[in-house]
């Protein structure tokens, strides 16, 4: 008898019916003799109506007050999807309770609307499971050590399944989404996108923080540090299909290198249309000069993603970056007004028309060239590079947004995607 | 300065504009040098919706689990709406934070979907207050003993506002909703019903209990066994009102008799359509026979109002008692294939069509022949009294539903109350 973790989106519980079948899973599971712990999101649009209604209401100013807010009222979604699970395993004849997060309880900072869990307390839940029960923990919500309601942001649910199968040494935490796993890229633009049957743990980091969506990146760190078995499949299959079957289906994500059985140099293909370039122009090359523009721009709580500064030239230097497209206009006002003039920086131009696509591969650790053979591919469809960026297990370039779907199109076949990896 | 609580309905909560326009009152009062405690319902439709989704997902047989989850379900709509207020308060520019029952903590029993109010800590509240927040408390819910979310009943946040009213020892509870007070009798059936300016406590719980839905009675019995100073007005007032005269609008609900300033004798008619009567004809005329009856409809969890057992004849008698409507059929059931022939009862015979109507009026005390007048006055109509029960301050017959409007009008013009009584 295993322990076991379930966690369902916001589409596998958007409905009552969806629900039922989601109830009918999880019993399936737990009558083939596993311990069950379920942690699910809110039905799907839910969220977004809760915000939108604190949207129209609003301080002009945010502050921690409103964030706190936010948090007590976004976090009634998950509390009204778990409470309609449990009914519905109920109506299944298991008996099954609900937590939400403070119930547990789930510890976190208190950083509203994108908290960190600390520690989660398993005594309770433990205690039901031996009982023979169901347990329903909320998604995405904890509480700080004030008792206020806090949440882990967007995607938290994935998190929240990850510590809680992490704190309680499940056997493995089982990610039901709408996708039936980890693609080599997004089929919508490569038909011929594959469904990786493992994927490492460090190339699902990079995938997700490159802007795969499939799983929320700080699940992926806390399986990666708590070494918990991970597998993202699809929640639409039928309720009542092989658990044996369903139990190795999707995709896992691995820690050992020498159980991840495709040896592919390039795993997969990532790819990002939300964020925007930023280049300073002739900055006097002197210490210092990339925190005085980075650190006014991180005190603005504008993230930045891959940072470039050229070799200088005549005392001065070239500075690019890329931020979130929705942080651009702020971020070129606050270059602009405050940062340019104080720096004698010559020249800022911006551009929001760009993209970044990515290859990565824990395989490109222990080959050579395959940078390169990604800079040819893109030279022989006529694709510019503005920017490089490179990791041990990853290479990312911007280019202009017009080219992605060629881009990605060109790089999954240059890399041999298509094709199942011959067996090391 | 003084410690107000305000009390919103769900009309008054059922829209952002509608909260914005409570957070411009809450404001005003708070500007006016009030510390101000807010306990707001549900959005209107919001519990419904919730509870429509676990009807759907509902377990053949309602268990205590199944009433658990209703309460973790049914909690979060006070919750948003809560934080929804709250967030409006500080877009008018007031610190403000809302809490969940259980963050106060409200502590209540066990008893999930009609949990009674035990004690309430104010620690957080008054700390929030003398720092100058307006302090947000969702209705309707609380905590037991184990942690596990409860809720008060349907109405529930009535009494959630006292409670908190009479916890903090606050100035006034001002309920507001969205009639402007409360009238003789309803006046969709009487257009001549007249608002009153003060009721004494003992008549607001008859008329409570006799089916006025203007307050729920436990609110009511709370504000009597802590005299809290109860006021019912309109939240449909211009929240930018005068607010000495919003403070003295509405209906006061006292304590003292010589606060009463309106000695009518009779102070409303209260009606109730959704009765039913039951009567067991020729039952045995013997020690225990009423309890062996309504034991058995007891532990059916079908609650009696009315009983009336005749002056017993040839040793039998007859034994009626009034139910619910919803819980008629059951009880029939019940009384025909259990209690019936063990007790060798004539007949049995029933009537969905009845309705009940009551004269309620703390000075019928003092006065003697109230009831037969109300009685001549429904002979007047030609309309037959099928049963009688009477109290202190109220009588109330059963009569063919049909005659319901009739009945009403006849009496509120028997008893004057279209006229302002005169002062004592």
């Amino acid at each position: 008898m295993a322990l076991i973790v379930h966690k369902y989106g916001g589409t596998s519980m958007g409905s009552t019916e969806r629900i039922r079948n989601v109830a009918k899973r999880v019993a399936k599971w737990h009558r083939a003799g596993h311990q069950m712990v379920v942690v699910p999101s809110a039905m799907s649009g839910e969220t977004n109506r809760l915000l939108g209604l604190a949207k129209e209401l609003a301080p002009a100013k945010a502050s921690a007050a409103y964030e706190r807010e936010l948090d007590m009222l976004a976090s009634t979604g998950e509390q009204a999807s778990s409470a309609l699970l449990a009914i519905a395993l109920q109506a299944e004849g298991l008996d099954s309770v609900s937590y939400a997060g403070w119930q547990v309880p789930i510890r976190t900072n208190n950083a509203y609307t994108k908290a960190r869990i600390e520690s989660i307390d398993d005594t309770r839940v433990r205690a039901d499971l031996s009982a023979g029960k169901v347990v329903i923990v909320t998604g995405f919500q904890g509480m700080d050590e004030q008792g206020n309601i806090t949440t882990l942001g967007r995607g938290g649910s994935d998190t929240s399944a990850v510590a809680v199968a992490a704190a309680m040494k499940a056997q493995e935490c089982l990610i039901y989404t709408d996708v039936d796993g980890v693609y080599t890229t997004d089929p919508r633009v490569v038909p011929e996108a594959r469904r990786l049957k493992t994927v490492s743990f460090e190339e699902m980091l990079e995938m997700a923080s490159l802007g795969s969506k499939v799983l929320q990146i700080r699940s992926v760190e806390f399986a990666g540090k708590y070494r918990v078995p991970l597998r993202v499949l699809s929640s639409f299959t039928p309720w009542d299909m092989d658990i044996v079957q369903e139990a190795t289906s999707g995709t896992l994500i691995t820690f050992e290198e020498d159980e991840h059985m495709e040896q592919a140099v390039v795993s997969g293909i990532a790819f990002n249309r939300d964020e925007a370039k930023i280049a300073l122009r002739g900055v006097p090359d002197k210490p210092g000069i990339a925190y005085q523009i980075l650190g006014a721009v991180a005190q603005a709580n504008i993230d930045v993603d891959m940072i470039i500064q050229n070799v200088s030239k005549d005392g001065r230097t070239d500075f690019s970056f890329t931020v979130n497209r929705g942080d651009y206009a702020k971020a070129m006002d606050l270059l602009r007004n405050d940062v340019m003039k104080g720096l004698g920086v010559e020249d800022i131009v911006g551009d929001t028309k760009i993209c970044k696509v990515s290859i990565v591969g824990i395989g490109m650790r222990s080959h050579v060239g395959i940078a390169s053979k990604m800079f040819r591919a893109l030279s022989e469809e006529g694709i510019n590079i503005q920017m490089i960026s490179t990791s041990e297990i990853k290479t990312s370039v911007v280019i202009d947004e017009k080219y992605i779907e060629l881009a990605v199109r060109s790089l999954h076949k240059a890399f041999d995607l298509d094709q199942p990896p011959v067996a090391a």
